[in-house]
Order: C-alpha cells, then sequence, then structure tokens
C-alpha cells in the first residue's frame, strides 16, 4: 500500500503528541506545513523549539514558566506576599494576571493529583508549596485548580495539608458563568451555583 | 500584563499559523511541548522539520509528495498507464490507495483554482497535466476535485481544455455516502444523489 515518504510518517506522529489531535488532523497539519512553509519558515520552527528546550523551566520559586531563574512575578516586590494563589498550569496564571484585579503572588502546581494516570501528590509542586508557605510569610492560600475530579481532589488534598496552621484556606467560587444560560448548565456547576447562593 | 515568555510566545504563533489553530490551541499545544516534551523530543521534532525541509518535494512527474525524484506509483510499471486521477493533494492519493481498487496513475494539482484567494489555473499544476496528456499515452483524465466550489470550478476548467482532444474525461461520482442520513444531507449532496440516479 502506498504511504507517505519516511519524514511525513514522522512529522503526522509528531502532531499526533498533541492533546487532541488524531490522525487526520495531524496529517492536515503535516501537509500544510510542507505547502505553507518556506526555508526560513522550516528554520523558525527549529529555532523556536531548540529555544523552548533550553530556555524555558519552572520559576524556580513559583513553578511559573520562565526564561529566567525567577519569573516576573516573583521578581515584582509590588506584589502581595500575604496571598498566594495556587494554580494548575501555568496558563492559569495568564488569564488571572488579565483580569488585572489580582496582586498577590502565585504558586503553579504544574499538575493535578490524578490516581488513574498514576499521578500523586510528590509528582507535582505540593511539596514547594508547603516549603515556601514554612520559609514565607503568607496569610492566605487561595486554591485555583479546576472544578474537575482530579482539581477537587488536589484542592482537597492541600487543604487538609493546611488544616493545623493558621493559614486562612480559600477556594475561588465556582456557580454560572457570565453570558451562562441555566438550561445548558451542567449539574455539577448548577450545584456549585445553589450551594454558593447568596442573599440577594 | 504578565506575557508568556518570548520563546512561548514564538512557539504559540508557530501553532497558530495551522489550519483551524486558534490561539487558546496554540496555547495548548505550546505548553503541551513544554510538559510533555524531554530533550530527545525537541531533537526529534528538530529533526524531522529539517528532513520534511531537505527530502520532501513534489514528484517531478505526477506533484504528489515524495522523497525522490519520481514517486512510488510513477516509477511503478504494473500502473494502468491509460487513466490519470487528478486530486487536489497528496492527501488524496492516499486516502484513493487505501480502496486498493484503482490501479491507474494520479496527478497532484496541489491546489484548486480559488480566485477570492488569488489562486489561478496557472498556481496549480495544470500545465503539468497538460504536458502529461501530451507526451504520455492516457485514454481517460478522472477528475477527482472535491465537490466544493473551488473543486468544481477546477474540474469544469480542466474539462474545458480537455474537450478537443480525443481523451475521455471523466467526474467521479457524488451523492449520498455510505451511513448517511438522508435527514441530514445537506443540499449539494442531495442534488448530486438525484442527479445522479440509476435505475434500480
Amino acid at each position: 500500500m502506498m504511504e507517505y515518504p519516511e519524514a511525513i510518517q514522522l512529522l503526522i506522529e509528531q502532531f499526533m503528541r498533541y492533546p487532541g489531535v488524531g490522525r487526520k488532523t495531524a496529517e492536515r497539519y503535516a501537509l500544510h506545513t510542507i505547502s505553507a512553509f518556506e526555508e526560513k519558515d522550516y528554520d523558525a520552527f527549529q529555532e523556536t523549539l531548540r529555544r523552548i528546550k533550553e530556555e524555558i523551566k519552572p520559576c524556580e520559586l513559583c513553578g511559573h514558566l520562565t526564561d529566567q531563574d525567577r519569573c516576573d512575578i516573583c521578581k515584582d516586590s509590588q506584589r502581595d506576599q500575604s496571598k498566594i494563589l495556587v494554580v494548575e498550569e501555568s496558563k492559569d496564571v495568564i488569564v488571572i494576571e488579565k483580569t488585572k484585579t489580582y496582586t498577590g503572588v502565585y504558586h503553579v502546581l504544574n499538575g493535578v493529583i490524578s490516581p488513574s494516570n498514576g499521578i500523586g501528590p510528590d509528582d507535582i509542586g505540593i511539596k514547594p508549596l508547603l516549603n515556601r508557605l514554612k520559609n514565607e510569610q503568607h496569610e492566605e492560600v487561595i486554591l485555583a485548580t479546576n472544578l474537575s475530579d482530579e482539581g477537587e481532589t488536589t484542592a482537597l488534598y492541600i487543604q487538609r495539608l493546611l488544616l493545623k496552621t493558621d493559614i486562612l484556606v480559600t477556594r475561588i467560587a465556582y456557580g454560572m458563568p457570565a453570558g451562562g444560560n441555566i438550561s445548558y448548565a451542567d449539574e455539577i456547576t448548577l450545584n456549585k451555583a445553589l450551594e454558593g447562593r447568596k442573599k440577594f
């Protein structure tokens, strides 16, 4: 049977490593590369991958992805050190920063506890978080992991670890999103919205 | 405002060049790269891009992507030279080859006529097709461009160019696909299915 040349097969396999990318999509990406890329585009893509490999690492303090030893947020002396907001991924930091309302610092777990995927508490940034809480002065830990089984488990795990400390542990509010239509909302969101109801 | 480090921004932009990939998806791909790739994975991806850049080109005869001067199909003396099947993309050749029923040769246009995108007949492999029809012995040209405005325009354009020759020009059948539900079919498909009806 006719197959793609080896290099194209390899490129398809590279793209198939990405979340949500099946063979058809990977094929489309690979053929798009060949039809749209000129020599300089290949060079730029290779150079970008080389830079990512060499430059990007988690911030030694908070785990946020950075090209320095410490990320810009950790280096910013203006940030409110009393609050530490715990998120799953670097992406979450970027999104929260866009709101321009949070002035505290962050801690990026780079993962969630997920026993079915073999990911335990020691595989994500929980120990570094505990070390920070021991060594730095923080008054509040805001848990902003996602409203998924894994996110909830991780939040609960951290909350229990901090039970006997003086640190205030909070969880961000979950409920109906802006523009959300109640008739299309899922059960978990609706439950959270009802549980979290306030006097009007 | 907090942004990603430059190298991550660049990787996000690389992924945004792909069809159907917006900023959110590109961000997901970039962060997946960082979390899932080890050093050897970066090297492999870079090496694959280098190989694509250096090895892959259209077959000098039929336009199908290959890592040789001529593709395996053109080099195969067992193929039926009387039929030449015209497709938009290399991907189409691979798909048709999987059916294992077509034994003729191919011609890959590497594009379609699309005035709105500034792509005219000279920008795709129509001239190489005419040259082949002049220089080689083919009895039938099977037009297998897609059932889209551009695919139809391209098929019509080639058909007209060949009006005064002895070559039989055919178009593959369009109609209801296997497993297709008539109540969900689009108008164009249904029209084609009705037009192409046969005595039962």
